[in-house]
């Protein structure tokens, strides 16, 4: 989960003001993570920050244009409102709806779509500058595979008790060692967090688990949603989930839920860009 | 939209009785109908029909299974709630969960899947009897095409007023000739269809329109959206759809919306069978 920096400004040496050379815009992205192997560029397969930074770069005339993101999100995982920011060459004049339509036109045909730009300070970040984030878990539960929904549900079979899983996931609100639910792959300097918000609800054949918080461990959500779903199945009795979080031991909490269910819905910021 | 009678019971003959040779199911179906020619067998593309017999077929030790279906959806169509009968063979002795489920795996790995089944009376028919059908129609109504949405909407920009569209709407209520609305390729005998139900909502970014009736001409439903969507940009007047409706005349209506928004959701049976 370390970030590395992969802003390196074409035109700042020696005397230049960073303000001078770029103009930097803070995007608001959707994109169907089915099929790509995350956000953060990589060898193995497409991503989108490959496809958003190509768009740029499409707009920029073909000159290198760098993003940092609010959330790199695994393979898999869906976003309806990802935040990053793009550092374009000062001396190209563009509007938002510009930036937001030649981004998304030049993202097609991929799944990605930028649906919201706004010009910010040089010095405002997307990762940085976020004060929240908040993630959707979508769990399809119901005895048949979703059709309509695939690769864009969890399908859990099985009823769940929506009660007992929201009394679980209290026992996780607030500021804890979260080292039961983190990836052994995290890279955070700290395993402590604090969840500001999680709700379970049911609709119809769905259950929800919604949460947000300042930042997140790199898998935190999916564990916390495949543990929950043991309390729901009562598998677990909900103050499990309590000794789970106090073990500080990984293997003391329940599996990884897959990551088709999971959408990072929005990312705070004070004052927000896009208000 | 004539109905083929593709029911040709295998041990028919003489006196057999019909209920002897053949156990009828029925069976509530969900899928996503991009890359599918609609429901029907055609041979110029793969179609849910197909798909589904073809499943049956695969429970009944290869033997052929046909199929009536509530309502024949087009290409490119949805349904969360469609309903189908399958005459299975009387001798092979089956559970509404394993109808359910093995359809539902020899479905894989298309988005089609089986969500109920239920035994019905050989003289229960999909089609006849039932006494209304049900649809939403959803529109994403922002400046941004659809990313995680992708062939799941139908992407219309410039804000819609949706109490202009719920007024508009108003006016096809109740028993009308719909033949504004109907397709030139409806082979209907009857033009006449009544409306019982037709409401406009928002929800964020999409703008839904749910209708039922107790049957629909060919294309009656996206014709409809097509002509609201005029009065939610204020090109038409609400008043004007009343006009369209009486001039019974297809070109007197507004354009008929793409596939890729509409959804059969539901079809009502007296009792209902999956209760």
């Amino acid at each position: 989960m370390t970030e590395t920096s992969s802003f390196t400004p074409q035109a700042h040496t020696g005397s230049d003001d960073l303000s001078s050379s770029i103009q930097r815009w803070a995007v608001k992205v959707e994109y169907n993570g089915t099929g790509l192997v995350g956000w953060q560029r990589q060898t193995n397969g497409p991503s989108v920050q490959e496809f958003l930074e190509h768009a740029a770069s499409c707009i920029a005339g073909k000159r290198t244009v760098n993003s940092i993101t609010a959330g790199r999100t695994d393979a898999g995982v869906h976003a309806t409102g990802q935040v990053a920011h793009l550092d374009f060459p000062a001396d190209i004049a563009l509007k938002p709806h510009q930036v937001r339509d030649g981004l998304s036109y030049y993202l097609k045909p991929h799944a990605i779509a930028v649906i919201q730009a706004a010009p910010v300070p040089p010095d405002w970040s997307a990762r940085f500058s976020a004060t929240w984030r908040s993630y959707r878990y979508r769990i399809l539960n119901r005895p048949t595979r979703a059709a309509l929904g695939a690769g864009l549900l969890w399908h859990v079979r099985g009823h769940l008790d929506i009660d007992l899983m929201q009394e679980a996931g209290n026992h996780l609100l607030g500021l804890h060692d979260f080292t039961s639910f983190r990836a052994a792959a995290c890279q955070a300097n700290s395993p402590v967090r604090s969840i500001d918000h999680l709700h379970v609800a049911r609709h119809d054949d769905e259950v929800h688990v919604t949460v947000k918080a300042r930042s997140f461990l790199h898998h935190q959500v999916r564990n916390i949603v495949g543990t929950l779903v043991l309390t729901g199945h009562k598998r677990w009795k909900p103050e499990r989930v309590a000794e789970a979080l106090a073990a500080r031991r990984r293997s003391a909490a329940g599996p990884t839920a897959p990551p088709d269910g999971l959408y990072l819905t929005g990312v705070g910021y004070d004052p927000d860009p896009f208000a």
